[in-house]
């Protein structure tokens, strides 16, 4: 049995406004749960299923938690209909601190940056591809989905941990700093720039993918260096935003 | 008010398995609609929300349906908590004749070919990017998802009617018929196949695309002549499929 102090706290970091106010979020599976005890976040708390603890990858779990000194909770069968964030609860859970990234230091390499995407699914499938391009900075607009979010997470396939993602309270501001501090050049993606197969691979260079249905914003338009579009000639009228970004960083990478 | 026969029959067209028994779907929205009304496909029913008839991108619909000799019906609010399929009735719906398409009518240039992709999201994304990248042919194996599921057709934005979508019973006979009969040239992607910027354009072949967590079955690779990998350097795992697909259509478009 889980203490009463648990469930609430787990419920409440259901909610956007309490990952928030707490700074804490919370991630569901073994395979999260690992990469997250193998990552430099903090983990604070491991809930595993009593019943599933002999078993050898929650063994190793719980091991692996009370090495870091991360403290472990056993839940019953009750406890899991009032925990889990998903459908079927896989048996481990943990609590974990957000990390809280400054503009500053995502200023080494590319950087992919998204504005107001606002689906869970896409920036978590952006944040697996560039990782898997070997891409290490995201920027966020402040009205990107929260990336705390245990939809996005999941999207994540566990790459959340291996790159550095920033969430800015103003983008244009942050754009200006990292161009006049730190010398980078600004791409957006949209419909009408130059042909997507002209882009080269630059360490000092900022790309950025807009919303689903709006793209970019237009007052972002002054500070951005070049436009490129990916080059269609079927019918459809747009892409999804994780192709095009998926698109590009294959072009950037080498 | 709709004539309960109707409400009736759009229900059951909810699922899967009236949706194969009556050989029609149900596309919700008025780009869906539209999209539909202009392509060759056969249109048997058009619903409009009654209070928005007189608006002109509705009353446009209506003529539009009523020259191509559809039934029109109107609904009131009643009849939408009945009949809708998204949260809010986007005020429009059609009624389509599925059209079924063989595996020699997409032998025409070069298909994509899904095996067991489950999720309707990333079928519907695959073939929006196809049609972005001018691709015309999709072949679909006999467990990926159901084309004509609500969801997958929201995912396409439209480009289900500009695609040859064809769907097997047995995707092994059919490949092997493609390649015997066509002379198609049969790839696929994996994990640890050549590099995919070897890949050149070519007029007959096939790229398959394994599930989202499977890759392709093993029975296949005895017909399969050449297996590519896209070449990533960071932490990830795998890649989405909708993902994977879309960086090989780009690399294949010129």
């Amino acid at each position: 049995m889980l203490e009463f102090s648990i469930i609430k706290h787990l419920n409440k970091l259901k909610q956007k406004k309490f990952r928030k106010e707490e700074k804490e979020f919370v991630v569901e599976g073994i395979k999260g749960v690992v990469d997250a005890l193998n990552s430099e976040m903090e983990v604070i708390l491991v809930v595993v299923d009593g019943k599933l603890r002999d078993e050898k990858e929650f063994e190793k779990i719980i091991t692996k938690a009370e090495k870091k000194d991360v403290q472990v909770a056993f839940c019953g069968r009750n406890d899991i209909e009032k925990i889990k964030t998903t459908e079927t609860f896989p048996g481990v859970l943990a609590v974990i601190v957000q990390t809280e990234i400054l503009s500053d230091q995502i200023a080494d390499g590319p950087i992919i940056c998204l504005d107001a995407v606002k689906d869970p699914g896409n920036l978590g499938t952006i944040i697996r591809t560039a990782d898997w391009f070997g891409f290490k900075n995201i920027l966020l607009s402040e009205d990107t989905v929260d990336v705390y979010n245990p939809k996005t997470f999941r999207s994540t396939m566990g790459s959340i941990f291996h790159l550095n993602i920033a969430k800015t309270g103003n983008l244009l501001k942050t754009l200006e700093k990292l161009k006049k501090e730190y010398e980078y050049k600004i791409y957006s993606l949209d419909l009408k720039g130059e042909n997507h197969k002209n882009l080269k691979p630059e360490e000092r260079a900022i790309y950025i993918f807009g919303s689903e249905s709006q793209g970019t914003r237009p007052e972002l338009e002054k500070i951005v260096d070049k436009s490129y579009s990916i080059a269609g000639h079927g019918q459809a009228e747009s892409l999804n935003v994780a192709i095009s970004a998926a698109v590009i960083m294959d072009r950037l990478s080498s």
